[in-house]
């Protein structure tokens, strides 16, 4: 069965537009301007990139994280509205005329903002994993209510999303997502015990922003996209497998119950993931696509992932399984002590450290609510900001 | 977007049931008793194996290639009816309970009952290539005319029919039909002139029947299928790839648009694409599924293909783009010429001579009918036929 659909022009909030996912996000949109228009967009602190998506893009209204950009930019560009922090975001997101927010900013600042959109029934394209890691159960609720589509961005997600897109119910088997391995994938525990920033930084195939490259590299990234799977797709968490695919080229691949995987592939080029969650179910040609010939890339290697080798990958599991508030204390404590190694405060495998403590730290004894997830949120930044400061570098 | 079927006891014709298809369509049916039935079945010449299917489907009707073979299992089974040659392949396709027919016979037989079939509303679940290659055009036209659906069984138009499934329309750029370059793949054109039909039939990778296995070294095979797959997809030549893929894991793929690929990988298992022909667009588990582990695999290759290398497959290209009847030509030299080195009456490269023979030789004008086409086909057979006379063994 083949469908045909008519595509109008979307009307684009970008929340987080400086960083790496916004940056491709404005690639594909002014690579497309008949179609796609920016009305809004929020940045955090850089505002010379800021300034000049604004002189580009000329959106109505945006969002910064300091009182002081927004009087630096307000001056410069009087014809635009400003807004600062989450009020900022949540303004941006839910303009009238807003048709789909594109959630690209990083960390646990993307969860209330993404929902201010889905109650004012906008599409979301979802980058921010801690979105659906914190809140799935409740994002996923709410989509539903208010009849708002989660098109996924990133690569793992929207390849399950291609492979799954149009297939019967009742078909599916399990998901395979694929993972690199990251920057250390070829070290041993031991040799990683002496591993630098700069190293972590240097991820092999993708290019990225600093603290979802570390992640990366600890396998805390694919553990979050585990999470993110399981509500994205409302999949079991036995139902979900992690391969070692060192290539990324394979971006994720589905089984069916008759054995049959669907793969979805191409380069690692997130403009790819990005256009269709704007476009779907339509596609479009990338513009300036870069070549890709799999005869000449030649071999996709698949390896099991050792879950030895990544706990954080174990751990994932292990929260996603308890529920509630885990993976959200998961995630909370990892955001603190990743930003503390990109800081320079605590050596590389003392991210895990402080990761599985606070997990091993966290009780819960009874449901919680979205409002209470916040708070723990918010408890176990606390915590582990005080632990990294007790415990020091080591 | 998902969607919901139910799925009804299906009645089955299974034409060519003694084959490889035709056994492994009896794995697929006897699995699942309560879903589906073999109504009738036909066999050429394997009384043997015809008369134990008799016995263990217990099918109304049952088509036969010989008055002989009619009359010894017509005393054998008296409560069946029998039918001989293309009039059994008729009514055993047409029979009023007959939801669908699963046409598993070689060569260009297939084509009068397919469409006799397709005329009487039934779908086909299609194995013969040859039915496509020799009148894509008019069985095409007739399935839409009789909204009649043509579902693939070949495992690589199988696995673009599963990637296809439920896209947008529109959205499609290229098929990429992957070849396991068969027996011969590693040898040179000079070593090819003296291998013999042991070693031809020794696929790496599928256990098939002995001329698809010829095909598959010549490939003749994979030149058949981009002309069937032009047919069924209604995809141009000039957007059908071909790619040397040894591991015969991934069976597939197609490529967007936006320059992303999605690609069917699985076990080397005939019962997926026949099973899936069956219950399409549900699945359901195969029965003593073979374990399939992507990282026990390890390694997927990918090359180019070398039409020097194997001029079949660029003939194929050539013949398809100059449609007509040329396609008739190339497949009907090529069923004598294959058939006369299973024979041993020509020597290996000869049958690539022949085929290439019969194509230069043919000089299309007029735009020809389904009638040419079938005549044209009898009239290659009988020169070539000539020509192998005259020749002989090189």
């Amino acid at each position: 069965m083949i469908r045909v659909f008519l595509f109008t022009m979307k009307k684009i909030a970008l929340l987080g537009a400086t960083g790496s996912i916004g940056t491709n996000t404005v690639d594909v949109v002014t690579a497309y301007p008949e179609l796609f228009q920016i009305v809004s967009l929020t940045f955090h602190s850089n505002s010379e990139k800021g300034a000049a998506l604004i002189k580009q893009l000329k959106p109505r209204y945006v969002g910064v994280g300091s009182e002081r950009i927004k009087k630096e930019l307000g001056d410069r560009f009087p014809e635009v509205e400003f807004g600062v922090g989450e009020e900022g975001l949540i303004k941006a997101a839910t303009l009238e005329e807003v048709d789909v927010v594109l959630t690209a900013v990083t960390g646990s600042v993307g969860l209330n903002p993404t929902m201010a959109a889905i109650e004012a029934g906008k599409d979301i394209a979802l980058a921010n994993k801690e979105t659906l890691v914190m809140a799935g159960k409740w994002v996923m609720e709410a989509a539903k209510k208010n009849n708002v589509s989660i098109l996924p961005v990133d690569s793992e997600h929207s390849a399950i999303f291609q492979c799954l897109d149009g297939q019967a119910q009742g078909n599916l088997k399990e998901l395979v997502i694929t993972a690199s391995g990251g920057s250390f994938r070829d070290l041993t525990r031991v040799e990683l015990e002496s591993v630098t920033l700069e190293q972590a930084l240097n991820h092999p195939n993708w290019s990225m922003g600093k603290k979802i490259t570390i992640d990366s590299s600890t396998m805390m990234n694919k553990g979050l996209e585990v999470i993110e799977a399981h509500w994205l797709f409302g999949t079991d968490y036995d139902k979900i497998k992690v391969v070692l695919h060192k290539e990324s080229i394979v971006h994720s691949m589905i089984v069916f119950t008759d054995g049959a995987y669907l793969a979805q592939l191409g380069p690692s080029d997130m403009r790819e993931p990005i256009q269709y969650a704007l476009t779907y179910p339509t596609r479009l040609p990338i513009k300036n696509e870069r070549a890709f010939d799999l005869t000449q890339i030649g071999q996709l290697n698949f390896e099991p992932m050792d879950y030895d080798r990544f706990p954080m990958l174990a751990l994932a599991f292990y929260v996603g399984k308890k529920g509630g508030a885990y993976p959200t204390v998961y995630n909370a404590a990892n955001e603190v002590a990743a930003n503390s190694f990109i800081d320079g405060k605590i050596s590389y495998l003392q991210i895990e450290h402080f990761v599985q403590q606070a997990v091993e730290n966290y009780q819960e004894t009874t449901e919680v609510t979205l409002k209470e997830v916040i708070e723990i949120d918010k408890q176990t930044r606390t915590i582990v900001e005080r632990w990294i400061k007790e415990e020091g570098r080591l």
